[in-house]
């Protein structure tokens, strides 16, 4: 199991926290690429501070939405949403050479993230996007865990696409994997049941759902959060949980 | 003597003229990045029929002036222009290599190309920029001839940088090799004089200054333009030229 | 019936056709609002013309989206979606007034004139963003006329905003007064079934559908194009017709 | 003497802190207009709490550079620039109405302050940009409070335009009545200082220049922060001051 955590998304004067200590803990780094977040000046940043701490670092593409932080679907055709993806992930790509590492996974950000977990055409344009860096590099795509995992890893076969899946410690998870929309109550773990959460699929690979059904779960990389001294305290602590 | 245009200048329902006639005519393609023209559509399709016909690619970066299409000065700090370079040059890198072709060379744009020959602190950076990808590719810098070439092949040779000095048919030159302001009138040359300046240039290695000096002017590709039945005209004579 | 026109959606070096001709023949001008086009110097040239013209300006706000020209629907909270819309109108109705006219209405582009037209949650957020103008300015909203027309009407009435519904003589309409989606055969008209299809909305107040059946559509504004020759004829001959 | 201060500058997810405590304590709120900061839902929270706190509003206009945050210079042309003003002044006027307040000055951000007051052209062009808005507002320019403050007043006049001399606080001043540059040492002053400087220009209308020399300066209002407990102290002590 290793931990990922959303970095590199200060825009210009604007700065989001980039904990050195978040990227002492961590094993990878999903860093904007300037169409949600991160100007070239902060991307740099991050992955110099990644590059320092040997974090793997991965491409963290989205929507062309800087006011809405990514969070807002856009409607794209396929081929824009490909060139797209493809853009910003050479950007990443690039840059990291230049700090010295080497782009090994992409993990689309907010509602791109959301939108392709939910419908086929725009997961399908995300592995079509990813898959055509293949030939030089060997880049994996990071996607959400749920009980659907093996029909997602029958599509990536089709694009020899090695999949990287997701887990989330600080959310409550419904009966067929997906997490439970943040609007309703108790979507959001407090520290102590997130840490529970994240043991539980650490040891036994399962999660118990808002419905109190334990269902199997298979997660390679959970996300963690560095920007309170919360969410730091929970990353810190399942760190340790992974290491013993 | 090569000729290369500027490609790639669409943005999203704005289309700049891409003529498939002007690449059938050229050696090298100076392909937009997304910050003063290109959105990743229009940078895919321009990398497509550059591929398609063996032209060279090179990035176009340009200072983030959309609505200056790249011909407004913005005075960035030196660290954010290197990185706001070697984001662009990274996203052409990367679309390049899914186009089946590789990155050349870079020649910045508009303001910028003019910035740098005018201002070392700024060439400097562009260098600085444009050599931190030297390891895996083995880019060049296009910049402009003039009569201080062997100054600047001093500067590169630090970066370990090669050049490719890039001259114009259509524009009357200065006694220093700088080309007269578009202000000025005589700053741009008929079709017939553009082409008598292309021909003394490729046979002599010379251009016939405002002044009527006749000064050396070494140049490896000459800048040519597409977008009009003119330009194409003189294009196609010029390379007619270089063919004999 | 009067006639309207999408107009001032240049932006920087890109240039849409602004056509005084097209100037010559509307009534009213939908001026691009600089989020899907249109940048203040674009807005201030349309703005001018109208003036000179003597033709009624209206803002035609859009979604945030230059790329995709406000053609993709963005999911925006809705009270994003009011401010954006008024930051938008407040563009325009400062240069109008600066232009030595006056706003009189507002048309949404786009991605968002669709949108509200299929989803009441953001028609009742266009309506409360053009209403909040009562009090200075008197705006109407361009909405689209269908066989629904008076159930907008009567929403509208709750917000004290007058309506102007606007029909389309290019488009074949469906059964309940909607446009057939341009993917389908036969959704755009040729030139003489347009000009047919104005004639009959202007003189008898009804459209034949693509299932041949007659109905009645109340139109106050008839949408035209002036950047195709084809297009301008079109847009005189009906201009002829209800002069007539 | 009255006490204004930036504000209005969140951006989407970033938030530049907007603090009620300093509303309190202003007489004038310069608010983001969306091309450097403030997009239209931070620009109408920040109208929203000025108008509750009966604080005067200004626009806020700037060089269209979000990632610079408007401290960078762009070169435009004059009309370009004059647009581009009226364009955000024209979207602060129509969001201050609807909050229910009235825009009552403008004071250019950051790079484009400066480079009014350094070049004679950028400041005829700020000027016109604002005149033109006469008929129907009465709009002032809050402007750079220097020893040549007649000669500006005297420009100011053949546009019929009030101005607003604006003093800071806590910045060394020149002989000539300008600002040391931040980078230069003991440019910007300890909070007693400050509070010293502010008292002197409040009772004397004098600031002490770098050179020890006491130069006449005269300051309608004075440039505050609220953004750090220390700056809040120090507004909230002058404006104390200002009261006695």
């Amino acid at each position: 199991m290793k931990l990922n955590c959303d970095l590199g998304e200060s825009f210009g004067a604007w700065k989001m926290p980039m904990d050195t200590h978040i990227m002492a803990i961590i094993d990878q780094a999903n860093i904007a690429c300037g169409f949600h977040a991160g100007d070239p000046t902060a991307i740099k940043e991050a992955l110099n501070l990644a590059t320092e701490h040997g974090v793997e670092v991965g491409a963290h593409p989205a929507y062309p939405d800087l006011q809405g932080f990514g969070r807002r679907s856009i409607a794209m055709q396929k081929d824009e949403l490909v060139a797209c993806i493809q853009y910003q992930v050479s950007a990443l790509c690039g840059l990291a050479d230049i700090a010295g590492t080497e782009l090994r996974y992409v993990k689309p950000h907010g509602a791109l993230y959301n939108d392709m977990m939910r419908d086929a055409t725009i997961m399908q344009a995300v592995m079509e996007a990813v898959a055509a860096f293949k030939r030089d590099h060997n880049l994996s795509l990071m996607v959400q865990a749920t009980t659907k995992n093996s029909s997602l890893s029958q599509a990536a076969k089709a694009f020899n696409l090695p999949l990287i899946f997701e887990g989330f410690a600080d959310r409550r998870y419904t009966d067929d994997g997906f997490l439970m929309s943040r609007n309703l109550p108790g979507a959001v773990l407090s520290e102590k049941a997130a840490f529970a959460q994240a043991r539980q699929l650490i040891e036994e690979g399962t999660v118990t759902t808002a419905s109190e059904k334990r269902i199997a779960l298979h997660v390679d990389s959970l996300c963690v959060h560095g920007d309170t001294a919360g969410a730091l305290e929970i990353a810190s602590n399942i760190a340790q949980l992974i290491k013993q």
